[in-house]
């Protein structure tokens, strides 16, 4: 059998684990010997394709691979870039098929979320269409959690950690601090349509009186006065009040909180952050002292507070989408099977691209809390398993030991796009 | 000798570590014997011994006090509560004397910043004025390091280690996101008066491509054409830029950066938010797209990545202080001594209350670089040991296993104040 050249490809937001499924792929494909040929990344995902900007992934020594197991970002660079329908813009989709057959290509990968999982379904069918025999394989990522069938998403296990793990921190130094000084602490995180993340935050909730005593999540529109009721009790009955925010939190009108009225001294609208926005609320109706942290990208790069659980799938995903490639398959993604809760375990299991793409998974209505501002049982049920075990990285000098790649381009056969 | 008896009180804004501090006074107190006999703590600070609400260490376990080494917060409760003037306010000192005679407390020993220095000083002179032989004893801790006398401030080394970490982590998440999406991220961290905490940030650039590129340090006047021009430098020259800014950072008047004409929808000033500000400055003036992140209460509370060193030290400290106490030490605070910088060798020496209140330790100039944006080789050198070793807590269900004291109240004997 000819060995098969692979090209793989990181899309949409990075995360802490996407490189752990970058290694997957790679050392995967180095043990299997004549079976592999080449092993290409494209430069900045989609994009790279699309500008033949290629890497090869040969030069990369055995340990600059080992190293993408614990290094956080995306290696080969990764893009926003969606790809136009496949009907009106074939241009887009002939160059694809143009630079996989330059560089014989026989294996697309394509890591990423929901709309990654679209392209790769599209690009799966090229193939056939075009009389090249391309595969085409999914990898699943995303800290949004919401792709369909699988059951969770590489990514979102290592966000939940560090977003429990940082108000779990936090609530305790409010705790010390309520006496005389701060009342209220706010930290928002991720998650503009789905509220898995503020959810996972929930999971610091040991004891009642604990952080975070209230969450704000995108599936409840935000009810100003049930809220404040909300966090004057808590001060009341815990001396202070930890909570966590959803940066898609929206009113009843459907307009995001953070767009609500918000201007800097230019008049501009747009500088977000819906923390500072209930911080200003409480302060004026309440009148308590406040604090507020935004984590924003720190949330989904957080690689020093990984969950092992997390890192190990993002790997294990990455090796069957190179299982898969061997054994001939086309438009199927590997992904995640709970086979129990407790003990958690878990396998990985063929998905079709066409049932992964424009699917979003919503949270359940029944992991939210009847008055809106906590999780159930349910939804600890589901989540706890995700965070579990630590994979600490390895620390040079106090930091860290995050590597960047060589990235060797491919020499260009084509013309410019 | 009779047993002294101990009453130990956090004070200011608390830390990842100052709980080992009490640890290293509690366990050395508990190893003394016959030596120590009551060990009491002061419920939130100053605070509670004005109230005489004071919590009896005796019924805490060995392992919870065990676990004081790794729990971030104050475990006993902290306050920014400030005594006033101890000549126009005799009151509020007789008072503090009244509660120390009431319960036969021989040692006071105050755990905090440069105002608790100036306050501990002042209790240690009461003893001799009032005919009460007091012994009061400061214990180091600021996030800030600007104690003088004492080469660090337990509490610095590791916020120097997190934000140092949250930064590289952030600068490979931009890195990979740059080319099609986001050009500057932009971290806040705390630091009104000096720039110590901004600086360790700088540690986390390895080579000249590695974020931050820019630091903003309360030091230097914010010159917006000059940070622009570095800004646009920095994207044309590595594809991004990654930047971190105190919250202390002012203009060219004196006014922080935060309050200059940032208002919400009621025209509230207070918002705060540098990172905000300059993201709005950002974008107005140069059109790239951004993300902002600001740290808070987490930066202090990151128990989980704190420095070895710095979890040591503060233990070190704590265990010092109970020393002296039992030497009959009075008016003196254990400060850590650098030995030396390759490798880092320290100790701990005796300094005097006297000393160390009201002088503020500012960061050298020569730390700041020429261009104002970046850190030197002189203070690399000064905060690299600070940051070396990992000492991870216990994790139990995928968190960290923080842990509450029971903080059984002692009896009270006087009348409320």
């Amino acid at each position: 059998m000819k060995p098969k050249n692979i090209l793989y490809a990181q899309s949409g937001g990075v995360t802490a684990v996407i490189n752990a499924s970058a290694a997957g792929v790679i050392e995967t494909a180095r043990a299997a010997g004549h079976k592999v040929g080449k092993v290409y990344a494209a430069r900045n995902g989609i994009l790279g394709v699309l500008h033949e900007d290629l890497i090869d992934t040969s030069f990369e020594s055995k340990i600059a691979i080992q190293s993408l197991r614990y290094t956080p970002g995306g290696a080969f660079g990764s893009c926003r870039y969606k790809l136009k329908d496949i009907e009106t813009h074939a241009a887009e989709y002939e160059r694809l098929m143009a630079v996989f057959k330059a560089h014989e290509i026989d294996v697309f990968m394509y890591n990423g979320g929901g709309d990654s999982a679209d392209t790769a379904y599209k690009i799966s069918q090229l193939g056939k269409k075009m009389g090249y025999p391309l595969q085409c394989i999914g990898i699943p990522k995303t800290i949004d959690n919401d792709l369909p069938i699988t059951d969770t998403c590489p990514g979102f296990g290592s966000v939940a950690k560090y977003v429990a793990t940082s108000i779990r921190e936090a609530s305790y130094d409010i705790a010390s601090m309520c006496s005389s000084s701060t009342k209220v602490f706010i930290m928002e995180v991720m998650g503009r349509h789905a509220g898995w993340i503020a959810a996972a935050a929930g999971l610091a909730r040991a004891h009642e009186k604990d952080g975070p005593h209230i969450i704000l999540f995108p599936e409840r529109p935000f009810n100003e006065a049930t809220f404040l009721n909300k966090v004057a009790d808590c001060v009341k009955k815990y001396g202070f009040c930890s909570m966590v925010v959803s940066e898609g939190v929206r009113n009843a009108d459907g307009k995001f909180l953070s767009e609500s009225g918000l201007t800097d001294a230019f008049g501009h609208a747009q500088l977000g952050g819906v923390a500072p926005t209930i911080a200003a609320l409480i302060k004026d109706k309440l009148g308590f002292k406040y604090h507020w942290a935004v984590l924003d990208y720190l949330q989904r790069s957080a690689r020093h507070l990984a969950s092992g659980t997390d890192a190990e799938q993002a790997y294990a995903v990455g090796k069957a989408a190179l299982e898969y490639a061997l054994e001939g398959k086309n438009a199927v993604m590997p992904v995640i099977v709970r086979e129990s809760n407790i003990p958690y375990m878990w396998g990985i299991k063929e998905a079709n691209l066409a049932d992964m793409a424009n699917v979003e998974k919503k949270m359940p209505a029944d992991y939210i809390s009847q008055d809106g501002f906590s999780i159930t049982q349910a939804c600890r049920d589901y989540l706890e398993p995700l965070i579990q075990g630590e994979d600490y990285p390895p620390y040079v000098n106090g930091l860290p030991d995050y590597r960047h790649l060589r990235n060797e381009p491919v020499v260009k056969k084509l013309k410019a796009f």
